[in-house]
């Protein structure tokens, strides 16, 4: 299933922005031609500030795609794990988990999990990108941890989250398997040189994967980080990386009418300052591509999220994204879309063709409430609900773009991913802002740290009591 | 794991509004006390009416928790099904899914699908919510059909994509097992006397379950719409009623300021129409709960995004609902809810304790950059990650609330959905817009009919086809 080729000539992204458009929407909606055009010139800056940081080394997931020597590592290390275990556990939160988790939801039968080893030629894969004590404790009671490797995955190489799953593992497997055995159920992938998971992996001969130091951790997905538990998974990693080299080619085009990235990240940029929509729906028409929104989510969010413009003015910048499903979705937020507030740009995203359709058998020829559908395939109805949605949220006043992948496969997959990489950096430079930092997450984790009793972080703890204390008349 | 009882004098839900106040939030953000008080008035109408509507047999669901004929028959359905059946697999939609979904998620061990039988005392559960041919297929080639019964849930009787899925599984089952056998593998859930389910059910025999006529769909959880598939996979359902009773106790009081579902509506709406929230964020820290805030999206978006009021008005009601999980999404939404625009409203949601919980060891003292993680726990950090993110965030200006039950139980996940259902409904009346309608969904499903080229749509497929072409130049 993963291994199905695009024939070369045939494009691994199709971008349909009809539904964006003034002449296809209600007065003073759609973006006009002119509009889209005004925008060259800011697009012409961030390709070229772009293409200055990637020669400066400072934008290297420009050059993921065309790794040899790492993919090699990754495959050795990923045929091991495939020899000797049964399932491999992702310890990794944030950038280091939804990069995986999206595409081997994309890309894995969707059953695999399931599946009993008979049934399966590759090992179990989970993402536990949480320390809810609860979802831990079902995981590590279900997998037996002596066919079981463990992937410690955190750039800095101390993120509280995954280091706490990783203590308590560590110690399991100590007490069940004797310390000389936890490096055979063990993979580390971390900073080249800096952190703890660097220093251990050092010390005990830990075997470990590099993240490159500038890859910031939700553009990591074509590192290491996503693709040794994509590869130890059965997903044909190099496929995947050829789509993304394919859209290296694409998506730095200077002419942003022929480069899809640049085409996106205008279109969102003028429908969120120009028209008033500060919400961005990505919607796959598919089960498989589910969480490839989740990952989106995150892209979108932590990288244009900003309080300051980069020179020094506050901004407030972001587009709110949210992941919705169809045809699931059409029966839970449609009735939103439709009446509710015109503050959504919605993005639809499906294959050309399922990878697999069913067709519907007429079984109740004497019901004219049901009749209708016999003969068509479920890979049909979900491209009408799809065409029927996109045109009907239209005249409801909400912009609406349809991306279309030929099918799901790795390439296709790889491709996309990269080109909303490049939109988003690109939409940074549209925003001003910084789209690699992410510093308006640590006054939380400090006040953690405070609370944890972290050294150096007691003014956190102090300032955090100090702080308005609840009253009680403002809790029922 | 699911009968753990709540002592009777514990409360099923605390509500903390603290970090919705003026005193703790940067000025012109939060409320005032006078404010909230304000909106009294509004509210008794808003109750007066409610209450008036449940004595007309109009709002229904106020009166699920006290079915005593109806759980009968689920139960003995559900028993039936536990003895012959290794799977259920549930085929709905929206709010013929969601509620089910998001209570075998919370209430059934985590790993409950991927358990073999003997390690399981109950069928695994499969709610199929979409109709993509690639889950579908994955589905159905996972499940033995002789060990498997389908739940075909459809208020109406006739939905589009919950039909499909049923004939293709008819077919099947008539195929692999011959006609006779059939009625042993399904269970329809449907209208007590309307629809092609009912029908269907009638002329051959097949065992039927009713869903109250005036229940809408994402009211609907507390009927045989949710309770047959979760008391089948072992949820006891007899606490879950309890609890929402419970809630029908202090959710139907007059006074809002004892009232938590009145008071959670005024909070939300108030920081929608008067502070610009347009959005608000549910965000429970548990995994388990994650796919409750999916349930909850659907019950806010439909019921309150609406073009119209009551009175006729051009309104565009609403405020968009989004899912996020803590402590996960702290690593993908956090960095936009700190610096992005202050358009949000957050609900996080906790147990005040795990029902597990699993202590970090300490394993490696050497290492100050992780070794004051040791002799904490996971549910500690958890709490701490809460605590941190809901005082980071107030002071980012963005208000937010936090919502604890005391742990994860049938009886305090009865009480919170019932609690949101009425909040729901309570907030209708404070936007003036019909909380039980869907006229938005109309549109899309009337083109699929007509693109379908079912009886009487013809019309739907002209208005379509003859709509805005796509232009070559749109598509890139």
């Amino acid at each position: 299933m993963t291994a199905t080729k695009i024939a070369p000539q045939e494009p691994l992204l199709e971008m349909d922005f009809n539904h964006v458009m003034a002449e296809n929407l209600p007065p003073e909606i759609g973006l006009t031609l002119p509009e889209i055009k005004a925008l060259g010139p800011a697009l012409k800056q961030a390709h070229q500030a772009l293409m200055q940081a990637r020669k400066d080394g400072l934008l290297p997931f420009y050059d993921l795609p065309f790794q040899t020597r790492e993919l090699r590592s990754v495959r050795r290390a990923a045929e091991e794990i495939r020899r000797k275990a049964e399932n491999l556990v992702v310890f990794g939160i944030g950038g280091s988990a939804l990069g995986t988790a999206a595409l081997f939801q994309a890309l894995a039968p969707l059953n695999h999990n399931l599946l009993e080893s008979s049934q399966r030629r590759f090992p179990r894969l989970f993402v536990a990108d949480n320390v809810d004590p609860e979802s831990i404790t079902a995981l590590l009671d279900f997998v037996d941890p002596r066919r079981t490797v463990f992937n410690i995955i955190s750039k800095s190489g101390a993120t509280t989250e995954t280091m706490s799953q990783f203590m308590i593992v560590y110690d399991r497997l100590r007490k069940s398997l004797g310390r000389s055995s936890i490096r055979e159920h063990l993979i580390l992938t971390t900073d080249p040189e800096k952190g703890f998971l660097r220093a251990l992996a050092k010390r005990e001969g830990y075997p470990v994967l590099e993240v490159p130091p500038q890859v910031g951790g939700r553009y990591s997905v074509l590192t290491a980080v996503g693709l040794l538990p994509l590869a130890v998974a059965g997903i044909n990693v190099s496929e995947l990386l050829k789509g993304a080299a394919a859209a290296a080619e694409t998506c730095t085009k200077a002419n942003f009418k022929k480069n899809p990235a640049y085409l996106f990240a205008a279109l969102a940029y003028a429908l969120n300052t120009r028209r008033g929509r500060p919400i961005l729906v990505m919607m796959p028409y598919s089960s498989a591509l589910s969480s490839l929104a989740d990952w989106f989510c995150q892209l979108w969010a932590e990288s244009l999220g900003k309080l300051k413009s980069t020179d020094g003015r506050t901004v407030r910048a972001g587009q709110t994204p949210i992941r919705a499903v169809g045809a699931t979705d059409q029966h839970s937020q449609l009735q939103l879309y439709m009446e509710g507030p015109q503050d959504k740009v919605i993005v639809f995203l499906k294959p050309k063709t399922y990878r697999v359709d069913l067709r519907i058998p007429q079984v109740f020829k004497d019901y004219d409430q049901v009749n209708y559908l016999s003969g068509h395939s479920l890979g049909e109805l979900m491209a009408m609900e799809q065409a029927s949605t996109a045109r009907a949220v239209a005249r409801a006043g909400q912009p609406n773009m349809t991306l279309t992948l030929p099918r799901i496969t790795p390439a296709a997959m790889g491709y996309f991913m990269y080109m909303l990489e490049t939109a988003t950096v690109a939409s940074g430079h549209l925003y001003q802002v910084n789209a690699l930092d992410q510093p308006g997450v640590e006054l939380s984790k400090n006040y953690t740290y405070g609370l944890m009793g972290r050294p150096g972080y007691q003014n956190y703890m102090d300032e955090f009591r100090a702080g308005p204390r609840p009253k009680k008349k403002y809790i029922l």
